[in-house]
């Protein structure tokens, strides 16, 4: 019985089209980009082509997009950075974040660096606008916004504009984890007011281990990590020169193909949430699923039974990849800070449906035909 | 004009049957190793088996052994944690430690963290054993002594087990940077006191963008980058699997080689010093190279004329990949703070060659042939 993978928004198969535009780089090219003879000169130009065509896609300048090793690195670099650099005493968040989001925003707030609140969310787990302006405008010191473009679990959105512009309003830096976004979506950054977003290369077809981030021109920051001068002196140690090629040819395919690839895996998301409604008694769909919502999460709540309670394990058995919640956190057995945040609802069991290009509505019919006898 | 390179302590060549090890993980075996389905755990598998390889080859265990993107994170983690988790309050270092190390050493100090000395030099360039214990039986604070393995410029080695004893012996905290001898010489971390060690994979015909830190059992520490629960809640972001796999195949490798591969490429060391010295006039070797040294590399001043400052230049022009100093450095003008603290002579250029296996003495005979030319 062959695989179906629908947890894409943990993680995504490299497209071979990439693997192939980074086999250079793990073979012939194996030179250190900081060095000054012309073999290191190839490596860097690498480097450089990469940067202006993720900055292109982005519609930003090539010298606001940093080169990490992930979004979890981009995102604590931000934070850290609002809170050590540029003045900011003050972190507004939401419950809903990603852990890289709330443990780095946790950490500040415990050595006493920043003062932190957590802004109210609506019944469909949408950011209270209201909220977030009240707390800005109580505030009384710098305050660092910092809230996720597109929720991992239940994939609602923020208006990037809307609070962007509300910062910019109160004085904030807006730090925004664009995660499940970068590579999903377009960005017109030269027209949006953020000063951070981040993005990881395996989130869109692309390498693990490699991320951006994006720092606004108008800000300046100390490096996170410390030592030799890569990355215009912010962030130091020797590149992943193959995984940077590879995030830029991900993110520029996806680029590419991006009104094909999202109507496309929009209509499995909207398909499947039709073929449970009709098969799956009970259904529940956790946030905003046809509102400002990814199109490649769908967030499944099933009414609590014995059968149900297995029901991960149950999908797993039967090949079918499916997840409680965010990868990163689904070792712990706490359940997800999420779904209790938006829907706390002891009597009943969540799964996440992350869809990718490659997934199918025959991949969905068997997993509903599946559901109907697991629930 | 076929390349000579000679900088393999800036970077080596990926070894293909490394290459070949990462393939899967950069193919069919993509799931998020976090991810609690069998899929998932086929990856979780590889990075487990991937830890045990490398404590074993360090005579370490495996709950010792963090992976990272590299080798400056792994030193700023060790560093950074020091001061903020064990309570070091001054910190002990040396003027020819890497980047990574000066300046997370140099950030800390302008915190107002830690204090900072350098312990002094003899004149061959090795640690002044005296002046450390002095530094470190007058500080009055618990230490962090962070001191190289061996030097990346020059070569010279400290005797891990002697700076380890005297940190013992005034309860300091040691991490040492061995980020040039993982992979190039046998460690055995049980019976070695120290608390950090560091590693990065493309030092030793690895993959770049990854790296371990050794965290001695003894010493509990937070992370420096939060998160998810990864690296047992140690080092947050999704893994780079592959890179982590080739990590532990690399060192495996060169492990299984040690005895043929550095007696070989010692005596390319020392084949060249005859060679210079024999048809190079004026001809000086920094550091120690005879004594406690790196086999891989040798630091070399030539006299300093109109011709010899374009040494590197020319060597460039015939394909011949040497550096000047780290190659982490090498984009800034500055010259080398390694040569100026232990060989301060205006009227001398400074060429670093270093060597790998795929070297060969008729590649020495071209270079000192074209030196010869050069200077």
């Amino acid at each position: 019985m062959s695989r179906i993978y629908f947890d894409n928004a943990a993680t995504t198969a490299l497209e071979p089209v990439v693997l192939e535009a980074m086999m250079p780089y793990l073979t012939t090219h194996f030179g250190n980009p900081s060095s000054i003879y012309s073999y290191g000169r190839e490596t860097r130009l690498a480097i450089e082509n990469a940067r202006k065509t993720v900055a292109r896609t982005l519609n930003a300048h090539p010298a606001e997009i940093f080169f990490t090793s992930g979004g979890t690195e981009s995102s604590n670099t931000a934070i850290t950075a609002a809170i050590r650099d540029l003045g900011c005493k003050h972190i507004i968040t939401s419950p809903i974040e990603h852990h890289a989001t709330l443990h780095a925003t946790e950490h500040l707030y415990h050595t006493g660096e920043a003062a932190l609140s957590h802004v109210k969310l609506l019944p469909n787990g949408h950011v209270d606008m209201e909220d977030l302006e009240h707390l800005l405008k109580t505030s009384g010191e710098k305050c660092l916004v910092t809230l996720m473009h597109a929720n991992n679990e239940v994939g609602n959105m923020i208006d990037l504009q809307a609070v962007g512009a509300l910062c910019k309003q109160y004085g904030a830096i807006f730090h925004s984890d664009t995660v499940q976004t970068v590579g999903h979506f377009p960005f017109d950054l030269r027209n949006t007011p953020v000063h951070f977003i981040t993005g990881a290369g395996h989130k869109f077809h692309g390498p693990k281990g490699v991320g951006i981030l994006y720092i606004n021109e108008n800000v300046k920051i100390s490096p996170f990590i410390h030592g030799g001068a890569q990355e215009r002196n912010m962030r130091a140690g020797t590149e992943n020169v193959a995984g940077i090629v590879g995030f830029a040819k991900a993110l520029d395919m996806a680029a590419e193909n991006y009104e094909k690839d999202s109507s496309y895996i929009k209509s499995l998301k909207l398909y499947m949430m039709e073929q449970l409604e009709k098969h799956v008694k009970g259904v529940f769909f956790n946030g905003d699923p046809l509102g400002r919502s990814l199109y490649t999460v769908l967030s499944v709540s099933f009414p609590k039974t014995e059968k149900s309670e297995m029901i991960l394990f149950n999908l797993d058995i039967n090949n079918i990849c499916a997840s409680g919640g965010s990868a990163c956190t689904s070792g712990a057995d706490a359940g997800s800070h999420v779904i209790r945040a938006i829907n706390n609802n002891p009597n009943q069991v969540t799964v996440r449906f992350s869809f990718s290009k490659h997934n199918t509505t025959e991949e969905i019919d068997r997993v509903v035909e599946k559901l109907k006898d697991l629930i």
